[in-house]
């Protein structure tokens, strides 16, 4: 259930396709669309960050060095440099376009370490979640763990949240402080999103409710999206209603991200998630759209639980996929995740009235669900 | 080799046993003496620290509460209370002893927060490293990976580091920005400590050098010892050379410390170090006193490296201690911790010229030598 995309190795932006098209729902990504503001945020962002995130790792003592290099995509595992990249950049640019809505260009010059600091828990969460999951695959490439062990993927993601707090403790700007609990905050919640992920694994899959699983993923996912619009907001020098409007507008967006995310981990193209076409089936994973399928009340939903129940047979997993979308997993979770734009804006309306202001966070948060809708 | 000693479940100090009294070095602890500062500065420390650390970890969400209130000895597995002590509470005890020497009462005030921190920072350091070396027990108690489980032991870790970091970040303290820095950075040595010692266990003994032996446990053990100090020199407003002394002065009494814990996990008493005699030497550890038995080129490091080359056998602990005590590895760990707290008075001498100022300091650096000496 961990965000599994990783960016177009071009960077160059994504068109549009209509929702009713399911033909192109899961080819390759087409190239031909331009000017699509939130890719070239996001590229904006990778500029201006990573040397903030090269210099950060460098820091580090070589044997927490590689490790993390690898993982960020800059280095292989042998030390060489990679063509890589590091991830679509979407809480750092989300940390930025927060601060620049509410406080212009001079707020996001100033919220460039904590845009860093937020990719860098990201980071951290990633390497341990990988491990606690033993998931192998990670941005097309092997996890950290497979390559460098246990203990090591264990103490990289210790350094790496360390260094993420370094970045706001030597930040002089006025809103380090709060912006450094605020995210502390953040990674406790982080952990516990993480925690209930795993126990909910463990558990059948009717004793598990949409409404937990909604909340666990709010935890996994959407706290700390709304963490980083909240920092952009301290930033900016914005008060406490503007700073709780954008951590909501946040983890709204975050759930309807984690919505399409399990869209495309079930129904999206391998080439673009770096993971098996329904690996989280095959994993008999409690996504959103299988616990909506479960809940749902459907022949297809008893169906779906004995087969969930049933030990992994080869080739189940277009059967699964099948069982899923009649029983209305699929048509569920898009649905849940216009909801949740639509509050999404609200909230970014209230914060900031000006749309052109807002056209930033605006095309951000219609970008992580344009991918599939 | 991560410290092992838990405090005297009385809190009563020891008395001090002479250096050449071999005869009471194993013995149980002695109980009459009475009026030691180093005890009595901790048993405040633990009254003053202790809750500003369980309001800290009470904040946690109950999946994390619990195994951390678990690991500093206040629940039982189950969730209910124990008696249980969390540890000598020495790393805390030196933040208040540095602010104290350096800036008064005022000062000790001042550092409680940052002393809470220290120790959360050890705590989650103990726990995650319990998971990467797979050791079973800790101050007398199954280890939080053995009752938890691993992900919840790496999720309770990073949650305890988050909790750290977030104390600095709401302390008001001018301070609080400079110690959240330096407790980051450290955070980093602590984790190449904890990878040279994971890497140099996999190696054969006779390639590991006791110079690099040495710099592990600097930065395993010394690093957080000379933070501590230099956290409690920044709380009273301490220039840079007082906050390097009081670093260096941890470091070295940081690394007297770990020659002594070393000694003690060898030739010390099970009932008070909390592992079976000779654990160490059964597991083929490259501690301190070992690896400088093995580069003593006397005829028992040839015997000691060969018996250590073999897979373990029955009854083989005491011939290994033996090995290691006629090889000079036990003497040469002793006058080592001697000449690291002759280096270590030195430089509180040098930070704090009043001997009256350093008492606390003085305290607790002998208390860490006295165990055994």
């Amino acid at each position: 259930m961990t965000e599994s995309m990783a960016r177009p190795a071009t960077g160059r932006p994504e068109q549009r396709t209509a929702r009713t098209a399911p033909d192109t729902r899961n080819g390759p990504e087409p190239r031909g669309g331009e000017g699509h503001e939130a890719a070239a945020l996001l590229e904006r962002t990778r500029a201006a960050v990573d040397p903030v995130l090269r210099t950060a790792l460098g820091s580090l003592p070589a044997p927490m060095r590689r490790p993390a290099l690898y993982h960020f995509g800059w280095q292989n595992a042998d030390g060489t440099p990679a063509a890589g990249g590091s991830g679509k950049a979407l809480r750092p640019a989300l940390v930025l376009a927060a601060a620049s809505a509410l406080g212009g260009s001079a707020a996001r010059t100033a919220a460039l370490r904590a845009a860093a600091a937020v990719e860098l828990v990201h980071n951290f969460t990633l390497v341990h979640d990988d491990v606690m999951d033993r998931d192998t695959t990670r941005r097309h490439r092997p996890t950290v763990w497979t390559v460098f062990g246990d203990a090591d993927a264990i103490l990289v993601g210790d350094a790496l949240q360390a260094l993420a707090l370094r970045l706001l403790a030597e930040d002089p700007h006025p809103a380090a402080p709060a912006a450094a609990a605020r995210l502390t905050q953040c990674v406790v919640e982080l952990c516990a999103g993480q925690h209930a992920d795993t126990a909910m694994e463990r558990r059948a899959p009717d004793e598990v409710s949409l409404e937990e699983t909604l909340a666990m993923a709010e935890a996994k996912t959407g706290a700390l999206l709304g963490c980083a619009c909240a920092l952009g907001a301290l930033y900016a020098g914005a008060g406490d209603t503007e700073v709780a409007a954008m951590d909501a507008f946040g983890r709204e967006a975050g759930l309807a991200f984690q919505l399409i995310d399990d869209v495309i981990g079930t129904w999206g193209d391998p080439r673009r998630t770096g993971k098996p076409a329904g690996a989280d089936l095959a994993a008999r994973k409690k996504s959103l759209p299988v616990v909506a399928a479960l809940a749902s009340g459907t022949p297809e939903a008893a169906e779906l639980a004995a087969a969930y129940a049933a030990p992994h047979r080869q080739e189940e997993v277009e059967e699964l996929t099948r069982l899923v979308e009649r029983a209305g997993g699929r048509d569920w979770a898009q649905t849940q995740a216009a909801d949740r734009m639509a509050r999404a804006m609200q909230e970014v309306a209230h914060a900031v009235p000006d749309p052109e202001a807002a056209g930033g966070l605006l095309a951000l948060a219609e970008f992580v669900t344009r991918r599939t809708t």
